[in-house]
């Protein structure tokens, strides 16, 4: 089934458009694909170029949560929404209609504040350690490493994400120096990770695997209701629609799906569309999860 | 299971304000409560006032809009999106920002346009009648009814639901007379119903039941699906995020909740949340899918 | 002067588009120009087209907030502002952002709220009337009369204006039924005059005679501050940047400006900028300020 | 008729809230007063405590704007727009849809676009230098000075304005870095004036004086509408109407105000209205233009 769905995704001459805000991403050929697959038994499945490593973007969000959940509870919540955005993924709108509270943790406003909220007043680079460590730690797998270069990339062009860290200050939702807040959450989106390593480090949220648990059964529920209803960005509805998984994309092309109780997906291709998630990438865990009858909706 | 949560709910004090923008709906009792569920296995199980009618309001929206997709299939997608709004679930914010387009079918406008789609010239009496036909058909019940008091009274106050069809008219997004479209869409939302007849209407959305599929396995995912994201107005994430599961309120204190493959539920405590949904009704499904372990997200 | 001003937009290729929402405006040449002044001291002088009658359209709001003025006095101001609203001029946004009441009585929101005030229970024939009647003791002339088939086109077409009414009236701001109000507002914009008409009933504007005064020196001032801020939706910084002058523009082309203590102006052309303004207009008036050292800026 | 109107506005109770947002502005009385007024003949004269310096701040915007256009004309335009906002005057919304113009060189986001086409690569000590130099020798005055300690405090708080400058600079509309820009405007704001050094500063654009010329009678006059339309943020409709003059305040609490062709008028009371205006200001030059006839509205 897999190979099929590989197969088809060969042939798909639109593949929506590669990110091109900062040179590392732009480079990057719409012609890669990869799919892995974790199973609630144990086993793995891959097609197509699982081994290389790419930047997984916004999927960090997902990791620095369960972190921020781990270590801060429920009240992460007063400084941070659980509703959909229904709005570009970068606005400003919503956030000065609403004083500076985030409608969730997958827009970019809302991932600045929960890594501003693991920051807390420590050094950026021991933050950003334990970041990894725990990426690694999920995977089971140590070979998973920043791209500096892109970090860099991100660094000299993220005025958008610098403006929203300072409007989140004004309205006293940050706790740390924009730029020191923004340093880490720019590392954190330049982490690189083949689909392989990312079917491994979602396991945490399949549910129902003793010893994979990072964090609590209602905690990982909750992160799939999130990803659910705001898992990528103003397509989430649509996602939602024709996968029926819960999901998280990043504009490096990768989503990272959750069949609960049943299996960690993990996808790549570079080409986006108008919302700004993988549309092959799309297209693959769709079909997948249809053969499948993955679909959390019946 | 259930009796110990009807226990509970007696005992609740905040139990949110009833919906009083009509005299009808002002007038019912906060003290009210039922929840009635119907499993996959063909069985019943009812608590509280379960025989009592209530306006089901908004909950209607999830029938037009499974007869609107079986009759005009995808091409309804053309005229109304299906992403969550993240906004109030009366804004004409979003609809003058997207040209007439209404965000989801669940929100008034959307709502709006799937009533227009469906009354296509006919006659309102004509479609009404239809739309009864399907919910009692769905329910296995034929003593339905449409309360006309609480219709002529919405009719007399919809001025809000009248703007938004004049101005989905203003954007060629609709059909029929705004005082048509909205005369069947007031009287639509006028059905009352007890949670048992709900419960068991909504059975054909839990899915594999061959003798009550009104709608092909793939729309009653898609229902599903628009349901998690945008059921319960601006308080879809946070739904998904406690119960887990699809569902659709409706001002009149009414809850529609599906458990893919396992159940229908219908809940019932007229008090109203901030963002307008049932607040007991919330929290007795919340104990209810907690308990079952119905949960969608593992 | 105004001779050579006339030749000069002879000469103009680029008109801008006639309106053409409905079609008695469509079918209006781009080709047509005329321009009025009547001075201080009582003189008169007109070039072009100045004895053909075009619509007035949203000039009638001028008459209305006099009107209403005249007879309510400030109280109007608790339900309709005084800012400029930086929006198109027909948008819902800032409406239910602050709760139904309009930014200013020059969008359509706020002129039907004026309307509103001064229909007030009584007939709509009835005020219309009285609306005509002060129009043409203001112009010193009783040929002026209103366009009924435009009127009726309005009344067909104008789907925006009545959700605004719809939703005035949902957020308790309008007295009327919304197709009585709405009624009165197509007819009054409906209204016909030449430029020659509508420069003689502008000069009640002008302050300084006592024989024209329909309305207090203070409030002459303040109708003049309105249509400086107002006068011309979100093309009104442009026009007191570009002419220095307060006028009040209309989609059929024409635009009454005011020139205190010095004259009444009206010109016409049917051509609109993006902003729904007249372009030649605009134009011709900017030339005849500078010409006459016109600007209330020095 | 100064006198009189300074010995009303000693007896108001009502005047207003202090700007509390940096330590230096909180602590200052609100029960200073000052009003001079520089008359086209050359006469000055003052009441209240006309010698005592205050924080121009917004004001400054006027002189770096006709800077601005003295050095780069109207290719300016092209970076910043003429209209009313119709929004809080630190919106980001508008800006956001706008994409990065800002609707007027007023409102915060405009002004920093102001402030950085003077800057335009050169070292800010310089650029600051000139401003002051402007200033200077508008006022004939060389006793005029930068408050470095309300500079320092409005640069530690100033998040919302670095927001608006990284926004502006993320859509290209910022050519030099944020900090450096938004550092001369902390400066330029921080500038201390007296009433009587800012009526005399004022006195380029009353127009007619070849002397104090600074600026083309074409630009005076423009500087003069923006400041009418725009020149009071949320509030220039209002200013407009019961002052009938163009004018620009500051939330140290003082207002600039041209009189045409007859006079320049600076008003100093630090309580602010809603809106963020000077309210005691607002009242005294509304009763000095009602008893002056200086309305420009007739």
């Amino acid at each position: 089934m897999m190979n099929r769905i590989h197969d088809e995704m060969q042939g798909m001459t639109d593949r929506g458009a590669v990110a091109d805000y900062i040179p590392e991403l732009a480079q990057v050929s719409p012609a890669h694909f990869a799919m892995s697959v974790c199973t609630a038994d144990g086993q793995s499945f891959h097609v197509g170029e699982a081994g290389v490593p790419f930047s997984i973007q916004s999927i960090s969000k997902v990791f620095t949560l369960a972190l921020a959940l781990g270590r801060l509870g429920d009240q992460l919540w007063s400084r941070v929404g659980r509703e959909p955005s229904g709005l570009a993924f970068n606005s400003m709108v919503q956030l000065e209609h609403e004083r500076g509270i985030p409608r969730n943790p997958f827009i970019n406003a809302g991932a600045i504040v929960v890594t501003d909220a693991i920051l807390a007043g420590h050094a950026p680079r021991e933050v950003l350690g334990e970041v990894l460590r725990f990426v690694r730690q999920a995977a089971g797998d140590d070979d998973i490493h920043i791209n500096h270069r892109v970090a860099k990339s991100e660094q000299a062009t993220g005025h958008r994400n610098m403006a929203l860290a300072h409007f989140l200050r004004a309205h006293g939702n940050l706790r740390n120096a924009p730029d020191l807040t923004c340093g880490v959450y720019f590392h954190q989106c330049a982490i690189e990770m083949t689909t392989r390593q990312l079917a491994q480090a979602g396991r945490f949220l399949m549910g129902g695997l003793p010893a994979a648990r990072l964090l609590s059964p209602a905690r990982v529920r909750r992160i799939n209701a999130l990803m659910m209803t705001c898992g990528h960005y103003d397509g989430s509805g649509d996602f939602a629609y024709r996968v029926g998984l819960p999901g998280k994309s990043g504009v490096g092309g990768g989503i990272l799906v959750i069949a609960p109780g049943r299996a960690a997906i993990a996808v790549w291709s570079p080409g986006l569309d108008a919302q700004g998630n993988s549309r092959l990438g799309t297209l693959a865990v769709e079909r997948l999860a249809q053969a499948a009858g993955w679909s959390v909706f019946g």
